[in-house]
């Protein structure tokens, strides 16, 4: 197994009959999944997805792939395939169509109804083809066939792409529980008969490639809810995923066997198991389900709230139940359940929930101290299976960071998959085959484009750089009104400080500083005239000196010059 | 076991031969321990540490206890008493310090030799007692007996504090080891002893009382880390906590074992180790101990490097080494050790150092694949030992959030402490004690004070809330010149703006908008004068909207007028 390649040169230009992989997103990172397939001029995506950012993200709301890579090539655009419906596989899929809308969607029943409900709140019509595990579509120079795999939303499949280059297998997000709630296991015998036909290359799920073992059933959840219900004196609340819906299946199942209604709460929640439920993949009995504001007229153990928030998201349901900012106030005795995982990263958010619902009395139940939680990916013991029936000749570890993507490496490794044929790579990295054989041809710049409010790709690193100093240490600004023609200061300097320590043994000094500055400066120039920049440059100085030395601190400085025509 | 209270009152005057134990920090927070004792108008301190700041407090360095509730009272302090050298007991001393150099403090060996090399930095002499498990000191009117206990640093010591009102074990940080490095172990017998005597109050660390079972001993990880160095080609980097001299200590064991050499690489790991050697806390054989500078006179295969960062921290070496900013440049087949906790919160940056260690070639031991940590708290199966040994009459959890509080609590019932004997609350709370009776008497406020660079207490909630606003959201600041007479715009508006989408689209248009609003309002006014503020208030509520309306964003708006005498 090589290393993680770094500075790569661009792919070159692509040849006849050679297959390009072109990753757009989701290798040493987990989300905005994009993968281009590229043959003979024609283009297949697979998966369009956001990442959700990071603390080192301020104020973005998502992140999408760099679909720059595509947009000059959109009529060559044969489909989208999307695997299942999840945000960091279908999320970006409004960001595309917005450039072609009648790109061809390709996925399963509920995917489709997921991402068509995303379509109609960006007011996009899709053309959108359902297909079912076995299916094969002819998306020529593409065939395409898909296989059942099972994960933590209904209806996921892989594909499995053939070209006159290679075979490849790209699983999606998966997992192999052998009793899964709707019996739609991950095929295996499927597997096995493209094991057979001969995978050339496979990019698998890396999520849990680190984590030994497999990764229990979901159906072991079902009991460990039913004993939290029977104990419960008060109401439920259960928090997890809106997309989950076995997770609500079995919160509908255990509210059913002790006789108590469900209501939904949150917008995503409501959204998404009213197409479940109309599509067939919730079942809900009759007179179960109550609307959130009628959860009053009930006794307070006779319902279950079933909400978003279970990642601590400032502004859900959960949360802000915890913080008593919530029309459903949370009460002693009331039963909180996070039915959910722990994302890397959200662990202040959800412990401040949690510690919030313990302090007005709920007793909490979580993955730390209750079985409410399985993974929805594929541990290293499954993968381990998925290697031996495939035998793949090359693999690509895709969907996860560098140390998921190192791990599922050595999984292939340890199945007799040559070292040499664990293709490793980052986000951008483009794999070229032909006649089998595959090879690390280069890779693309593979930035992240940041949704932020309205604005799309507007936001710059540097922009969020300014954020993070403006969040860590705040501002001064120094105003100054200068005349046009002497640049003596006419008014000012008037100083402005946010999220600064703000003493005044610092900044009233500061003020004749500036002046004498500006003031020597101009004399030393003499004849010559300061431009505003040079102006704020002094400023600059001065003042961040000052400040360095007398609050150890490095706010942002922000001189203004205002130019005045005194006879104006 | 009562609710955690809220809207507590502030405690009453203090009667004659009641003893208050204020706690000014570490409830509902793991952070700045801080403990205040009083009794006939005299005060004993226990503990004064830092709290470490989190995202939500952005740019702060460090946060104290409000010592404001001590300060008109520094001269009745008999003295400080540290029950071990980690920052959460230690951190704050400097800070009282300054305030009165001559308070006693009381503590081990090793705790008064780490505080002082903490108040040698401040420039500050300290007076301090140095005690042994077993030492009893009369500090009137209270009487402190001290007892060994078992922690992730030497030398801890809980304290017994015999008062006429009652008396209380205060345990400060602990484990129970039964076969710790040192042979020292939390003293059972001495806490039999107590027990016997009687115990009115307890004070227990709840840090792991969530957790069950038993915490592993320190001396699994020796053979462990005997392992790796055994495999590992090239060089062995380990991070560890610059406090943990017994982690350090079995690194260096296992160097020895190996033919290693050991340097020592980060300031606070150098200068620990240095005093624990000293001391005689830390055995190293002669010849092993060589410096940083010096191990590239070694071969890859004889070094062993041990260095701070394993909580990611970006300015500590293997953070520095992870992102190929450091003079020791990882290469393929380094070996590294991250034989340290993941403390929540900060699973975010060492994931980045990991994976930025891996794609360096690195192979990564960490606790996630491997016993490479013990914790330093006990679990609950140990605090069930120790409330069946002590039989408290009263239980205040301490050290730890409120999920932890709680749980502690549980712990003490289960075992027969009556519920309304266990007293829980958050930093700030008093409990009263007489005649060995024990009760909530109120609280006080116990807010945060940071330290920012030099300033402490300076920065407010409110210029945090600043920063992150700023942090989240950018801002744009608009500065226009106005006749102080006619209050006509005479120059401006200038905008400014940072961490935005700068579209000019957006923008542009701003500027005849605020114009605009500006004559519009004079013009209402008629021969009323606008004031500054007012059109301060018109400029921010104009581009509010329109920025809210075309970004969708809210950033910090900040209107600048700036007077001008246009006969000036």
């Amino acid at each position: 197994m090589t290393q993680i390649p770094t500075d790569l040169p661009k792919p070159p230009k692509l040849k006849k009959d050679t297959l390009r992989v072109l990753t757009l997103g989701g290798l040493g990172e987990v989300g905005r999944n994009m993968t281009v397939y590229e043959l003979n001029g024609k283009l297949l995506v697979v998966d369009c997805g956001v990442l959700f950012p990071e603390e080192t993200q301020p104020g973005v709301d998502l992140i999408l792939p760099d679909l720059n890579h595509i947009l000059d090539r959109l009529d060559d655009i044969v489909a989208i395939v999307l695997t299942h419906g999840h945000e960091d596989h279908i999320g970006a899929v409004p960001y595309l169509l917005k450039r072609r809308p009648d790109i061809p969607l390709i996925g399963s029943q509920l995917t489709l109804a997921l991402v068509e409900a995303k379509l109609q709140e960006h007011r996009i019509r899709s053309t959108s083809i359902a297909v079912e595990a076995g299916d094969v579509e002819d998306l020529r120079p593409f065939e395409c066939e898909f296989v059942a795999v099972n994960h933590s939303i209904p209806d996921a499949l892989a594909v499995f792409i053939r070209t006159k280059a290679g075979k490849v297998l790209h699983t999606g997000d998966f997992k192999m529980d052998q009793l899964p709630l709707d019996g739609r296991i991950t095929d295996l015998r499927h597997f096995s008969r493209l094991g057979e036909e001969g995978v050339d290359l496979f990019l698998p799920d890396s999520t849990n490639a680190e984590v030994p073992g497999f990764t229990p059933t979901e159906k072991n959840i079902g009991p460990v809810l039913s004993d939290v219900f029977r104990d419960a004196p008060k109401r439920i609340i259960v928090a997890s995923f809106s997309s989950h819906v076995h997770r609500v299946q079995q919160v509908i199942d255990a509210a059913v066997e002790r006789g108590r209604k469900v209501a939904l709460c949150g917008r995503s929640m409501v959204r998404n198991m009213s197409i479940a439920e109309k599509l067939g993949y919730l079942q809900v009995p009759d007179n179960v389900l109550i609307d959130l504001k009628h959860v009053d007229n009930y006794r307070e153990d006779e319902v279950v709230l079933m909400c978003t928030g279970s990642q601590g998201e400032p502004m859900a349901a959960l949360s802000r139940m915890a913080s008593g900012d919530h029309r459903i106030q949370i009460e002693q005795d009331d039963t909180i359940v996070l039915a959910s995982s722990l994302i890397p990263g959200n662990e202040n958010s959800v412990y401040r929930v949690i510690n919030g619902l313990l302090k007005l009395g709920a007793n909490v139940i979580h993955k730390g101290n209750a079985k409410v939680h399985v993974s929805g990916h594929a541990a290293a013991g499954e993968l381990l299976y998925c290697y031996n029936i495939l035998e793949p000749n090359y693999v690509l570890p895709v969907h996860g960071e560098v140390r998921h993507l190192i791990a599922n490496g050595k999984l292939a490794m340890e199945t007799g998959v040559p070292e040499e044929n664990v293709l490793l790579g980052e986000s951008g990295v483009a794999v070229d085959m032909r006649n089998g054989e595959a090879r690390i041809s280069g890779a693309v710049d593979c930035g992240y484009v940041y949704v932020d409010g309205k604005s799309v790709g507007e936001i710059t690193d540097q922009d969020l750089k300014d954020r993070r100093t403006l969040g860590e240490e705040g501002f001064v600004s120094i105003v100054i009104v200068v005349d046009r023609k002497t640049k003596r200061v006419v008014a000012g300097p008037d100083i402005h400080a946010r999220g600064v320590a703000e003493e005044d043994s610092v900044f009233t000094p500061m003020i004749p500083k500036i002046t004498e500055a500006l003031e020597e400066a101009l004399n030393e120039k003499s004849s010559k005239r300061l431009s505003n920049h040079q102006m704020q440059q002094i400023v600059r100085r001065t003042i961040g000196q000052w400040i360095g030395r007398k609050l150890r601190r490095k706010p942002m400085i922000i001189p203004v010059v205002v130019e005045h025509n005194q006879e104006g």
